[in-house]
């Protein structure tokens, strides 16, 4: 566990509640002390490393560390292709996220929860224009390489979020880096965003930037030099909606601002002849060959 | 991911927001398809086994798998002691913990979660009587085992649960075993009373139960025959309030009804002359020769 603060709430009703199976009713307090804006990070380390940084994975909103561990059809994902590849993996779950744990609302967060439906997971994600419960009923997008069979497998690794919570989320990757020291971040969508902005912030410890499908951008344009930066982008953004074109242009105009200082390497998927990958490259069918273009850059 | 179900929404208002970093707000429907009640089972397979069943490792109430990975004060965990023992490892989130996620409420889920404080766990666990942020003003029973300077460390891995949703995570959990097959269950507190129940329903799939300091118990007893058991307490029970009398009442009851028919065997520690374990002897600074204890009897 890395970062986090403490809070302490008082005040509150103390309930009496059966918290075990078949328990009496115990005495359940909220009044005292709370541990919140912690991140987790699980780190794999390898016998004999070869490669001389670690890598950092980072997944995106609404998500976590399972993310990188086992596509939904059940290949191996970008975690055990980076071990293999000889680099040493932190497997993070955000602030926020799956083991790193969430805090009391409206007393420690102000708001409650989003949480994603298996339809706007579908249409952000890319898959198509529309989910239906009956499979025979959806809409996919020509040669799309998401393994559709496997999208409500997928929907299961889902978790809720908080809008508005990306200043504690950031505090805790910048004290995971400040922990980790020189690294690799490799990461995905909101976190992609995450990670962008803290290369920004550390460019002294993160040394490379793998940038997949972002989603969010700094504020500010960095007053020091940027690590190179990979950004990874699929297909069908333009036919899924306003918003999608709204990332892709925050993430174009801040590259481009700072293209002139920093070394931007873009793979565009789609403009280089691989059509059909959703927002989620690492899952898709061809998501090996992806990873070997990642790898193959990170070694340039 | 193992099991969970779909519930539907509808009629709930759609709100526009930011979701990333600096983003421009967007359509946030929470009306449709949302999965909840499934369980995330981390798999750890050995090269080479040399075990014939793999370990399934089940947390306590308001934890996660973390609770196997590393001790707070940095040891290896008893995930990693498993795993040299020669055993393929299963470490899970119980559903509606850490990377299983959990759903709305008060849509899907009827209440909101129960969050723990510092100071009750610091009763709870058996640290001591009284927590206080200044850690000298703490009261630690003597001779205490767990690593006591680490213990506000230890906060930030804790995970709020919702009361009364045993019959949701027991689903869960059979739809595991079936998964898995044959297989021993190690589990801690809340989640014990999980494995003793699910051992009550599938003596075919689980061979052996080590219960942990279980917290909770069956409400009716087995109708066919039960796995063998091992059954660790930790000390300093009487001193932690009238709910630590109860559930190693609840405990002690269950296992003297079924100990005819069952092979039952308890290792309690200070009757052994082994005294200050904490309610998380896999965390004690005796851990490694509490598992030693453990894997002798499941090797016997």
């Amino acid at each position: 566990m890395v970062g986090g603060k403490t809070a302490v709430l008082s005040g509150l009703p103390v309930e009496h509640r059966s918290m075990v199976l078949n328990g009496a009713p115990r005495e359940v307090n909220p009044n005292g002390h709370h541990a919140y804006g912690q991140m987790y990070a699980q780190h794999f380390q390898l016998a004999s490393p070869r490669q001389p940084l670690p890598v950092l994975l980072w997944h995106g909103g609404g998500m976590t560390g399972a993310t990188w561990e086992t596509t939904p059809d059940g290949r191996p994902g970008w975690l055990w292709r980076f071990l293999e590849a000889g680099y040493d993996v932190f497997c993070c779950d955000a602030a926020e996220r799956g083991r790193a744990s969430f805090a009391m609302s409206p007393h420690i967060y102000r708001e409650p929860p989003v949480f994603r439906t298996a339809e706007e997971g579908w249409k952000t994600f890319r898959i198509g224009r529309q989910y239906a419960r009956d499979s025979s009923e959806r809409h996919v997008f020509a040669g799309q390489r998401f393994p559709v069979d496997c999208f409500d497998e997928f929907t299961r690794q889902w978790v809720p979020r908080w809008p508005a919570h990306e200043d504690m989320i950031l505090e805790a990757y910048e004290a995971l880096v400040e922990r980790v020291g020189k690294c690799i971040v490799v990461a995905h969508s909101q976190g992609a965003g995450f990670a962008v902005e803290i290369a920004r912030r550390r460019p002294d410890l993160v040394q490379r930037v793998v940038a997949v499908e972002p989603g969010g951008m700094p504020a500010v344009l960095p007053s020091k030099g940027l690590p190179p930066h990979l950004v990874v982008w699929g297909d069908h953004i333009a036919p899924s909606g306003s918003h999608w074109m709204g990332y892709r242009k925050q993430a174009d105009d801040y590259f481009a601002a700072v293209s002139e200082t920093a070394d931007i390497t873009t793979l565009d998927l789609p403009a280089q002849g691989v059509r059909g990958n959703s927002h989620f490259p690492m899952m898709d069918s061809n998501s090996d060959d992806v990873f070997q273009r990642v790898v193959a850059w990170l070694e340039r």
